[in-house]
C-alpha cells in the first residue's frame, strides 16, 4: 500500500489525439477505399431499423486493416521507411502491412508460424513481403520478430496496439457518420481490440461538442472468444488464454485474440456494450450475406450484424451500420 | 417455289426501336437499380486490360431480369394490368415479373414443374406470385398456361422473346455506355438472347450517328449450350433440343433455353461473336469474383468474364465491360 501511495499515478497507454485520427484520415486518403455502404430491403424487413453495411470486405487487401497499416507506414520519415517495416500476424494485418509497404516501396517481414497455411503466405509474399517462419509459440515469434528488428532496423508495427494502427482504423467510422448521418448506433467487431477502439474514439470526438446526437458503440465477439466481454465485466483485462480451454474456440479466426491494455482502457471508457455471437449466428448471416445481398464477407466479418440481429428490438425504426469488417475467405 | 414467290416478303419478328428503349429506361428508372460498376486491379493486372464489372448481380431480385419484367408491367394499361401477369419459368424471369407485379399491386401467376426445386418456388412466392404446377412437359407448360390466361385474362410475359422485355434489358448497355464512355467492347451471356439483343440495339443506337466510336458486343455461353453459336456458324435458328444430347448441359441454369427468332436476328445483325465457355473457366472465374472481388454470381454470371479471359489478347490496354447478370446462388 505505502508503495502504491509513494508512486505518481500510472499514465494510461497513449491514445490517438482527435487531431491524430483527422491526420490519419488524410494520410490514407486516396491509399485505401473510401467503402460503399450497402442495404437490403430484406435485411432491414427482418430486423426493423434501417441497416448500413460498411463494406470493408471491398477495403484494399479485403480487410479495413489496411487502413491501420498504411497510416503506420505512412507515418514512418523516410530514414525509418527505408529500413522496412515488420510484423507478426498470419492474418489480414500481415498482408495489409505487405501491401502499404509495397505502395511506399519498402521492404516487409513478416514473421509466421512454419505451420500456417499455405494459402496465408502465399498471399502476403503475393504483396512482395518477406516471409520469416518460426516455431508456434509466442516466445519464439517474439524472439524471431526481435532478430529481424535488430538485423534490419525495421520497425514493429502491431496488428492492434499501435496508435497509429488504431488511428487508421478510426476512419471507417469518420466515414460511416458521413454517409449516413443519422447513424445511431455503430456494430463492429472485437478481436484484438483497434477497429472498436478505433470507432470509439471517432464517435468521442464526433460527438464531444454536444452538437451531434450519440451514437452507441456495440462491440461483437464470438462466444468462444469472449475475452473483450469478460474483461469489460470483470473490470480488468482478461486475455484469451484465460478462456475455458485456455484458448479461443471460434470459426471466427480473425477474432481470436486478446485486448491489449491500450485498447481495454478505450473501450472500457466508450463502448455501450459487448455482445456474445454463437458461431451458429456468424455462418448464419455470413450464408444471408452472400445470397441475399451477393457479397462476400469472412465469418469475423459477419459477426457484427449477427451480433444486430441478436439485439435488433434495441434498434426499432433508427439507421444501424454495421461494419462488415472482412472478406478474405478461401473456398473450397 | 411459286408460293413463295407470291407472298409479300415475310417481315421479320418486331424489334425495341430507339425510342422504345429510351421509354423504357424512362419506366424503370427508380423501380430497379442503376447497378454499380466494379474495378479490380488483380484482374485487370492478369487481363491486360481495364476491366469495369457491371453488378446487375446487385440488382433487385438479384439479376437483370427485374429491367426486362418491370419494363413489361410498367407497359400494360391500368386494365390489361387489373388482370395480372403471367410467365412460365423457374428462374430469375419468375421472381422478376413476381417483384415487377407486386410493385404495381396486380396479380402474378407462375406456371412452375411440379419437380422445380422447393427453394425456387419459395423465391417466386416470397415475392408474392401464385405458384401453378404442371407436368414437367412442354406441352404441359404452355397449356397450363394458356389455361390460367384464360381463366384469369392475365397478360404472359416471355422471359425473353418479348419487345417490352428486350427494351428493359437494354437498359444495362445505356447505363454502361455512361458509366465507362471510354468502353470498347461488352461481354454479355447469351441465354434466350434477352440481355443479348438489348445490348446490341441500345450499342447500335448510341453509335448509329458516328459519333461514338463502336462497341463491340460479345456474347459468351456455355459449351454445353451453345446454340446460339451454332446458329450464327449454320446461319439458321438452333435449339438446345438439336444439341448433343438432345438437351443443353452446363452448370449454368440460366443459359440452358434457345434464342427464339426475334433474338437471333438482332444477334445476326448485330454480335461480334458468340465465345463457347467450358464450364470449368466459369466456376473458376466464380470463385476469383468471391475470393478477390467479395461477389457472389451464379454461374451463368461468370460465364461473360471467363469468356474474356480466354480472348483477352484481343483487348489489351482497352476498358472492357462484362456483365455479371444475376447473383442468385443457394449455398449448402
Amino acid at each position: 500500500m505505502g508503495v502504491v501511495a509513494d508512486r505518481a499515478p500510472e499514465p494510461g497507454p497513449a491514445v490517438p489525439t482527435a487531431a491524430e485520427l483527422e491526420q490519419a484520415r488524410a494520410r490514407i486518403a486516396g491509399r485505401v477505399h473510401v467503402t460503399p455502404l450497402f442495404t437490403s430491403r430484406t435485411l432491414d424487413e427482418q430486423l426493423g431499423c434501417r441497416v448500413v453495411l460498411k463494406c470493408e470486405n471491398l477495403q484494399k487487401v479485403g480487410a479495413f486493416k489496411a487502413r491501420g497499416a498504411t497510416n503506420a507506414v505512412r507515418s514512418l520519415t523516410d530514414e525509418e521507411a527505408a529500413r522496412g517495416v515488420l510484423t507478426h500476424s498470419s492474418g489480414n494485418h500481415a498482408q495489409a502491412l505487405a501491401f502499404a509497404a509495397r505502395a511506399r516501396g519498402i521492404p516487409c517481414w513478416v514473421v509466421m508460424p512454419h505451420d500456417a497455411p499455405a494459402v496465408k503466405r502465399a498471399a502476403v509474399e503475393g504483396y512482395g513481403a518477406t516471409v520469416i517462419g518460426c516455431e508456434p509459440t509466442v516466445a519464439d515469434r517474439e524472439a524471431t520478430a526481435a532478430r529481424v528488428a535488430d538485423a534490419t532496423g525495421a520497425t514493429f508495427v502491431h496488428p492492434y496496439d499501435d496508435v497509429r494502427v488504431i488511428a487508421g482504423q478510426a476512419s471507417v467510422a469518420a466515414e460511416i457518420l458521413e454517409q449516413a448521418p443519422d447513424v445511431e448506433a455503430i456494430y463492429v467487431p472485437v478481436g484484438g481490440g483497434g477497429l472498436a477502439s478505433g470507432t470509439c474514439l471517432t464517435v468521442a470526438a464526433a460527438t464531444a461538442d454536444g452538437a451531434r446526437p450519440a451514437v452507441a458503440i456495440h462491440g461483437a465477439e464470438p462466444e468462444g472468444a469472449d475475452d473483450a466481454a469478460r474483461s469489460l465485466e470483470a473490470g480488468r483485462l482478461i486475455g484469451v488464454e484465460a478462456l475455458p480451454g485456455g484458448r479461443a474456440d471460434t470459426v471466427a479466426d480473425g477474432l481470436r485474440t486478446s485486448l491489449s491494455p491500450r485498447t481495454f482502457a478505450i473501450l472500457r471508457a466508450h463502448v455501450t456494450g459487448i455482445h456474445r455471437v454463437p458461431d451458429d449466428d456468424t455462418l448464419a448471416w455470413m450464408r444471408f450475406l452472400a445470397e441475399r445481398v451477393k457479397l462476400v464477407v469472412e465469418p469475423s466479418g459477419a459477426v457484427p450484424l449477427a451480433a444486430l440481429a441478436r439485439n435488433a428490438a434495441a434498434h426499432v425504426g433508427t439507421t444501424v451500420a454495421v461494419v462488415l469488417s472482412g472478406g478474405n475467405v478461401t473456398l473450397p
